[in-house]
């Protein structure tokens, strides 16, 4: 599938003239119009057409950059007549595409998930599509382009419409139709998007797919670009997965560091998300090396280093997806290297233990509890893979996670007796393993796809 | 959806009068009829018409006895003109079923999973179907019954025709249409099922599917029994998942255990597969506790307790699999008590190791070398979730299984060194897990859904 992204517009709400070409105002590390190209290449479509109009010689010579560092193919396309509107924008692009294609303003953004739900939601079927925001529908913003829905089939669209009954995000899924239905518009007159999209829904060509729980910003004021970069990164935390400590100490902190690697294009483009998860293993592994040295101070700095390293362990996935470049590789490195993480802590705090109480036991109890801090990932993953979804992320689940592993080995630092907190995390672990057992067999007989009887 | 079996003939050639009646003859401990209504359930197929006649007084009071074993609704249906021919007994089955339905014969044994490939097949089109067996072209037996095909309809039917594209499996899936054509053959003087498929095929409307790679065995004489309960036997290891201890060695020793289990009823159905998990494992605990005890003796008996448990370990799939016990919380339960029996055993080889060398050196070795076993079986779950696959059984993943690790601690323990057998396959897993990074990364680059630049 290709993409058609507008990047034409003289953006003239947002900045007076001289300052940057709208299209390439940086949020957090990355340009309005390579946030729009990025999502639709992390939506499998990798062929996009962009058309350019205002200041266009500043914005062209960065796509063909672009084009490079990020993998896709970008065809500019010059609209001479931008100023007579958006439709005009939209029509110069027509001689370059075919089929279905996805229509995108370069100053909306959005989240990435909205493109696949357009697609999916469509079904391969032949009309246009617009996503709407029924959520904005008591909105009175009278910048909103409104829309008037009968069902799913759109009835009317314009900015004065009343009443409505939802809102144009700006994101269409649009056929070859939209173009004629433009030609008609501009040919009369009126050379807006919303022009060529109000006949097309007058002739009931003109279909409505819900935004969903998702985020979307039409960026046209400098106030909407910090509101955006709130979105962004208020959307980084997954209250579906983080545990206790996840969610009121880690998350807090890590996702302002993202934020702040994010704002430095030099540094992140640099600074990989494998290359951060790497860097957490490191210093969890320093904090580790100093549980070996005897004395107080050793032992607090240690747990210091092993929560800074937690929360840094939050960043790699957030990175990830502030830059677009999330990956399964990426997600897997992660999750193996902080198992290695959590084996070198484990090791070196029973040793330490050791060396104050020479007796096996100490090693007994530590081998334990290091089994138990990795059979309750194991045992995360099998329940994933037998009953083909997440462990529900309940009170017993939130126990055994990671980072109220690491914040405990810390506070039993900071009380000078990490072993205990290894010994304690370790049987709450094997606990939360036989918890969740419980709560397989309680699923077992609600599975209808399940053989009656037990194995 | 609804299933008619059919169990009223007489099963002449099978064996003279006076002895058990063909439907009830045992297979694997399981009657013949019991595991085509087995086949069903697990197909999530749970509404059975069980068609009797040739003394169906016996066979009767075992079904509601099944009914609540197995937990399915049987139907039965008395076929009084069973002698005329086994469509007459299909026809008896009319008005109980509705919609399609499938057709199953008593004495035919075959693969479960030929039942959801005939249903997915079909897709729910509304046409008669027939699973065919074309691999049985060229082979001449007077008693199977040929199909003729034409792309994937039906042309011709028959034990005699001639040339011939595939033999009829006995396992159809039907909707209202059979009827009627059963009912003209029938009322013409032809009493068999065969006599209405070839109305139904000349007509145009019976089609053939595949049957793949699965076996099906028509149960007509002793021999064929014989035969048949040496391909269930046959069909238990999994090749693209056993290691290459348990194709040479685990494998011949636990089947012919699994074997003689399920062909003693009367144990095999008080003893359930999740029971021989827990024995298992209280068999690798016993050898764990032995190699604390000093001296040769008990660490050999240590060792080849453990390989036992081994070899005992794929017993619970195979009673599973024989018996039609499978389950997600069966498998979830086994690989759960496996991880705790590695852990034991490597806990008390290091103690030993311990005892004999006092340093926590050997501590640390034994702590390492057990994380590598957890996490060589994490990683494989890990990339089962990331790439929706499981890991391809290529020699590295073959040597981080479980098998190789207890069948080396077993040699280990016989060379009188079970530790250095412990720290060696330590070294192993961990090298295995660095090895799937390897292949991760390589997989990187083909993921066509996978965004192009790395996390």
């Amino acid at each position: 599938m290709q993409a058609v992204i507008l990047a034409a517009g003289q953006g003239k709400r947002f900045m007076g003239e001289g300052q940057t070409p709208k299209p390439l105002v940086l949020l957090l590390g990355l340009t309005l119009l390579e946030r729009s190209i990025l999502s639709c290449r992390n939506a499998g479509i990798d062929e996009l057409i962009v058309v350019l109009g205002h200041r266009s010689e500043e914005i062209s010579p960065l796509l063909s950059e672009w084009e490079k560092r990020h993998r896709v193919r970008i065809f500019p396309v010059e609209n001479r007549s931008w100023r007579e509107g958006n439709g005009t924008s939209a029509l110069a692009a027509a001689s370059h595409v075919s089929g279905q294609f996805l229509l995108l303003m370069a100053d909306h953004v959005f989240a990435p998930a909205v493109i696949p739900r357009l697609i999916a939601a469509t079904g391969g079927s032949g009309s246009c599509w617009l996503l709407v925001d029924p959520r904005l529908r008591y909105d009175t913003d009278p910048d909103f382009t409104r829309v008037r829905l009968d069902d799913n089939k759109i009835t009317d669209i314009g900015k004065g419409i009343s009443p409505y009954d939802a809102v144009d995000t700006g994101i269409f899924l649009c056929g070859e139709a939209l173009f004629a239905a433009l030609a008609q518009s501009t040919g009369a007159g009126d050379g807006s998007l919303t022009g060529g999209i109000k006949r097309l829904a007058t002739a009931g060509q003109m279909r409505a797919v819900d935004i969903g729980p998702h985020y979307w910003m039409d960026v046209d004021t400098k106030q909407r670009l910090k509101q955006a970069e709130r979105k962004l990164i208020n959307n980084l935390p997954k209250p579906h997965q983080d545990g206790f400590i996840a969610t009121f100490i880690n998350r807090p902190l890590s996702v302002r560091l993202s934020a702040a690697l994010a704002r430095r294009p030099f540094l992140s483009r640099r600074l990989t998300p494998n290359t951060l998860s790497l860097v957490s293993l490191l210093i969890i592994l320093a904090g580790a090396g100093l549980f070996a040295v005897t004395g107080y101070t050793g032992t607090l700095i240690a747990g210091i280093l092993i929560q800074f390293g937690s929360i840094l362990d939050g960043c790699d996935g957030e990175l990830a997806r502030l830059t677009f470049r999330e990956s399964r590789f990426g997600a897997w490195l992660d999750t193996i290297l902080d198992r290695y993480g959590d084996i070198a802590v484990s090791t070196v705090i029973t040793y330490a233990g050791w060396i104050q109480h020479p007796s096996p036991w100490i090693w007994a109890g530590g081998i334990i509890a290091m089994a138990g801090l990795l059979l309750a990932g194991y045992t995360k993953k099998e329940y994933q893979i037998r009953y083909k979804e997440s462990l529900p992320n309940t009170g017993w689940a939130k126990l055994i996670k990671r980072d109220l592993r690491l914040f405990m080995l810390f506070i039993g630092a900071v009380a000078g007796h990490p072993y205990c907190a290894l010994l304690a995390m370790g049987l709450l672990s094997h606990i939360g393993i036989w918890r969740l057992f419980h709560n397989g067999l309680r699923l077992r007989g609600h599975q209808s796809d399940e053989p009656p009887t037990a194995k």
